[in-house]
């Protein structure tokens, strides 16, 4: 076997791929397209090791081979794995080692498997580093910081034997009652494809394959409700829904999913015009394919049948499976001439192009070498550098909605600090989805945590939840008023939960229900779609009644999505958003409070006044609309927006051609900016582009085109600062550009 | 000139076309496609009579001739022209005369104008008959019904010398914020095509031509902002959008309407996609595209001149313009070789052709001889039969939405009646949008004159507003509700408005923009979208007191668009929706309280439960989807929904084919049908198909396929009654069909 051409490191990888599909079965290119087991059944504990099962044998002896193993490290309440049962890093690379080995050792090509992992905002695995969700990402506008986050979590990954990171980049919170809203970047396509770039390299710096979520348009379904119909013309999704996957594409992502979700008509898993016409052919994309969980199951409802249903999903463009109990019976589909071999070859081709080039012939064990030392544990000593940049994101991220009156930053006077809201002081409500059980002994640090540190030694720090998240229950009131009006000031910490309560199950699709009635008020998450952006009214009662007491009231939104906020003026003081800001958040937040740092974050979607007004994102047609007659059409805050603590002052900008070619379309744009307050600042100076004239649609109100993050101290002199990037859709002279100005 | 070919009524229109078009300079083409002059503004009053203005002489001169003239006889608070400055139907008649008089003998081809005038539900004109609006017409489910109403308005257009009516048609009400939802025939492709299919035979009985408004997809845009963008798949848009457009061109509709959204990004009137790739190669439509009213100058955004904005409307497949600055200015397009000579004749052609098959040449003038007497005022001692068939439509709308204990007819035991509600005794609000000044002397009947009339002569029947319609003065509340306690039944009239203050101004484009704040609380119609959809809460709060007497409760809802409605159970004992009734329409709601007649009405559009899970179309895609965890994702009450007195019994329906051929797919469902009630009922049968298997994309929930209307007598036998129509989408065997069975 060695001596075969595929073997051969230093062979073109098309050659290697030609060479190997040239010596394979029908039946082994079933199984190298097929990803249908789960990777916590695949082992089971056996003493202090672990030992592999049965039925992971038996799958790999039925195909001679796997193509894919998805989730072996993965715990959270879905998969049933949860804290007693979760695999440590140590333990988890052990396991990924017997099961490749026994892969590569018992099959007749030895082709090694790929292990896929959930990697939404840090590794779904047991003391995998969380990091905030992918709108606090987004809340940065700093696609830098974000980049040296994937690459530490991407480590931590490959330490763990994980091959491809699945990660939630593409979709667009076009409708904010989506309860995925949180693993999206935010509303729009250029600050999305400027994140998505930095995860895909930042990955790749530790030789993780990325496959992108989702695939396509995602973000907009009919009502926000999960796995609909997206209604979007063929304009309205290059524009906007396509941007991320384009840079993606450019950044080199290794493949795609191909989402649960319904466009133009046809489940994308099943749209050839998507998978095919769009992504191969126009823009032109050769990683793999790879379908949602059980999404080609669903397309059985359409086919009537299992064998039919991987056949449509593999001529659309699939390539590799999710779960489905479709894509394993391939081959009948090839006997009964529903698809053909060599559109089977194809798939099977991406697939092992995709193990050549992450060098998995030549090595497929973890890099145990590289193994850290079990994370953010008490007993570690120092905290390794994932965690400290999931803190710096959630720093970056807090985003100053309103500020009347200099509340913030706390005044040293202040002595005695009521802490309240149901968000105040619990980890699992301020980390969000997709993440695995938190260790009750870890470092985890709560707003209460944070602000209990922050606070001087000599200043007293009450505190009482006052309610539940959503619960109609209001006896905690009137001793959180109460706590309140004994205060100088009452930080308020409301907003939303992604936390499962671990009541889940699997739909016959094998898809995971909730099928708690979530009594702990889960309002965010896969699957928990919100009708009523409002905050929950015990939530605005409990509001209603601190503000009352007549002391000052900052509120803190721990939230995956932005709610949809009344006029607080007269009674908030102070309105920040704080997203999910996972574990060592809460330290975040009493950083900006105390003023130790500035708030920084930019709305990275807008935040609605109601779900009556909805849509409301910002890059919107603009066709001079005036409003409806009960309420505008426009943001109550709108992307982009966030305030600081000092004043910033733009000269106006001035454009020029960059001229590096005769031909070069690049603009220039130069802004002065200065700090005209008294405290330093980190501002993000956003450009947006609007057309004044020309194209066959309606200018969009504005589109953002560049941004650039500045440290300015005060006093300081204007420094030129921002440079629009050349895209295909660059400034022309029919534009204009301007520098901020969001509405507000 | 007799002896023209195209003077001959025995040549084919074509030829005639071609022999006219040859012999036309570039101007007077341009002239052929122009319809910017306002008709009332082409005469003025000259003591008894009228004259013809100097603006209108020089507009046919500088064109010699003229394509076509808008709103000659229009009267409301848009045109300016109002009840003193209205003109009537014999002096209409002789204006237009005039007009055509002038236009054929002095211009070099005597080439006679259209008179194209606003027909949305009857004639906008001074005197014309209301109907009610379309809305209602849609849940009468009785295209019979509608096709003799449309006849009789018809004749009334055609006997002041109108040619083409504007109607509304195609849109369908995708989301209830839209203010021009009334104006739609439902929710439905179905039902909104069998109406207007009525509309174009019953107008064409009256030799009236149709232009059907408007063209596309506007009843779906983004968050129902009038003339926004609409964002649909392709698939979405033929399966839902087209159907009522397939409809009226197979019925012989003379045109349709390019309307003012955008759909796929691009503004309608510049969309070749959509006006000459779809309408003429595909649907192979072959009459006129008018562009809305100075749409195409809103192009001029985009090209930045009106010359250049005219010839994309032309090339894109616009055909007449609309009050725009732009196509007057095509020869201009022509000598800049923005547009072909050859495009200007085709769009002329299209013009002549109508002009040719509408028997102008042979007839230019007014149909005097058909004149009837000036109607409903109380000097008429019959009404013509339009307000016959009006009331007959307000009547058959009716529908009963809940019911609760027998409240319902109204038992001859009470005495004592308080009628409530700010839409109790307001004409203007019941009559809708797109109306003309209602004569203060005519006969209309309000809610409270219907039930003052209908109620037996020793029943005391006691008013009171309560409120404003959207107010929040709540003074009149106490006194409202003082009423009702006084009573044995409270009948509270709420709902909307879209009666024009008439402050109203043009804009630059010269649409028309409603600038006053509406005191008297517009909530409905062009221009009046509507967020939050609840009731307002002055409205809510009279319900309230009043149900608080503990006297029983009806709630009669006048509307133009669904209102969303809380759960009334315990509130009301019944809930009605008589839409927006027309002239007439107190009687009708008396009809239906006395129990005269039974509620026949069933629901056109879905009623949500609140504005923040729209969509609620019955009609969506089956994604099996649980809800939103605040609320559900279905109707409050869904399509087709309707309670009648009586129950009527459903037999398991039966399915066979047709055989008429040996390949005719036609299948036939009977289902039997029994009155089990003790009252006499309209019952409407529905049927509804369900894809079981098979098709690239989910399934809807259900599709409507066909209905029909049967009288039942208590105890009346089963009756075969239904039978599908046979259409492209026609059953398979692998569909269902089911009754009636709407969701409530």
């Amino acid at each position: 076997m060695t001596g075969h051409l595929y073997r051969d490191p230093a062979a073109p990888v098309a050659e290697r791929v030609r060479d190997l599909l040239g010596r394979m079965t029908l039946t082994e290119k079933v199984g190298q397209v097929n990803q249908r087991m789960y990777g916590w059944h695949a082992y089971e504990r056996d003493g202090d090791g672990h030992r592999l099962t049965g039925a992971f044998r038996a799958e790999v002896a039925a195909y001679d081979g796997m193509g894919a193993l998805y989730g072996l490290q993965r715990a959270d309440a879905w998969s049933g794995v949860g804290l007693a049962d979760g695999i440590t890093a140590a333990d988890g690379a052990r396991v990924a080692d017997a099961v490749q080995r026994h892969i590569v050792e018992n099959t007749r090509l030895g082709i090694p498997v790929l292990f896929v992992e959930e990697v939404p905002h840090g590794h779904q695995a047991l003391d995998g580093t969380v990091l905030p969700v992918n709108l606090a990402v987004g809340a940065t506008w700093d696609p830098g910081l974000y980049e040296a986050a994937a690459a530490a979590v991407g480590a931590q990954v490959r330490a763990r034997g994980g091959h491809v990171a699945l990660v939630s980049a593409l979709d667009l919170v076009r409708d904010p009652r989506w309860g995925r809203a949180e693993e999206c970047f935010g509303e729009d396509p250029y600050l999305a494809g400027r994140l998505t770039e930095a995860l895909v390299r930042g990955m790749r710096t530790a030789d993780v394959a990325v496959v992108l979520k989702h695939f396509a348009g995602q973000g907009a379904t009919v009502g926000g409700r999960n796995s609909a119909a997206t209604e979007l013309g063929a304009r309205e999704m290059h524009e906007i829904h396509l941007a991320a996957a384009r840079a993606g594409i450019r950044a080199g992502a290794a493949g795609v999913m191909a989402a649960y979700n319904e466009f133009d008509g046809l489940p994308c898993v099943a749209s050839r015009p998507l998978l095919t016409e769009l992504l191969r052919d126009r823009l032109e994309f050769d990683g793999i394919v790879m379908a949602d969980g059980a999404a080609v199951d669903r397309l059985v409802r359409l086919t009537g049948d299992p064998v039919a249903a991987g056949a449509l999903a593999l001529n659309a463009g699939c390539d590799l499976s999710l779960w489905d109990a479709c894509f394993p019976r391939l081959a009948e589909a090839v006997a009964q001439g529903l698809v053909t071999e060599r559109t089977l070859d194809t798939a099977v081709a991406r697939v092992l192009a995709l193990k050549f080039r992450l060098g998995l012939f030549e090595q497929p064990y973890a890099r145990t070498g590289e193994q850290r030392p079990e994370p953010h544990t008490p007993a570690a000593e120092q905290r390794p550098d994932p965690c400290e940049l999931s803190e710096r994101i959630a720093r970056a991220s807090i985003t100053l909605l309103a500020h009347d009156g200099g509340v913030l930053p706390l005044a040293p006077s202040i002595r005695r600090i009521a802490v309240l809201g149901p968000n105040a002081d619990s980890i699992a409500q301020q980390i969000g989805d997709y993440t695995a059980p938190q260790r009750p002994d870890s470092d985890h640090v709560t707003v209460l945590d944070g602000i209990r540190s922050a606070a001087p030694p000599d200043t007293e720090v009450s505190y009482a939840p006052g309610c539940d998240l959503v619960g109609g229950d209001l006896s905690g009131v009137p001793e959180a008023a109460a706590l309140a009006a004994a205060a100088d000031i009452a930080v308020l910490v409301l907003g939303g939960s992604s936390a499962r309560s671990g009541d889940t199950s699997f739909d016959t699709n094998g898809a995971a229900v909730v099928t708690s009635a979530n009594p702990a008020g889960m309002t965010c998450g896969e699957g928990v779609d919100l009708a009523d952006l409002r905050l929950p009214d015990g939530q605005l009662a409990l509001l209603d009644a601190v503000a009352a007491t007549g002391v000052p009231v900052v509120v803190v939104l721990v939230q995956g999505r932005p709610h949809a906020l009344p006029d607080l003026s007269g009674t908030a003081g102070a309105v920040l958003s704080a997203w999910y800001p996972g574990p060592w958040g809460g330290r975040a937040v009493a950083d900006v409070l105390f003023g130790a740092a500035g708030p920084e974050g930019r709305l990275p979607v807008s935040i609605p006044r109601s779900a009556a007004q909805l849509p409301v994102f910002y890059n919107a047609k603009d066709h001079g609309y005036r409003g409806y007659v009960d309420q505008p059409a426009t943001a109550r805050y709108a992307f982009g927006h966030g305030l600081s603590y000092t004043t910033v002052a733009y000269a106006p900008p001035r454009l020029s051609r960059a001229r590096v070619t005769p031909d070069d379309p690049t603009l220039i744009c130069r802004v002065a900016v200065r700090n005209t307050g008294e405290r330093p600042v980190r501002e993000t100076v956003q450009l947006y582009l609007r057309r004044l004239s020309g194209g066959s649609s309606w200018p969009r109100v504005r589109e953002l085109r560049g941004f650039a993050r500045l440290d300015l101290q005060p006093g300081r002199r204007p420094t030129p600062c921002s440079r629009s990037t050349p895209t295909p859709s660059a400034p022309s002279p029919g534009t204009s550009a301007s520098p901020s100005s969001p509405e507000s």
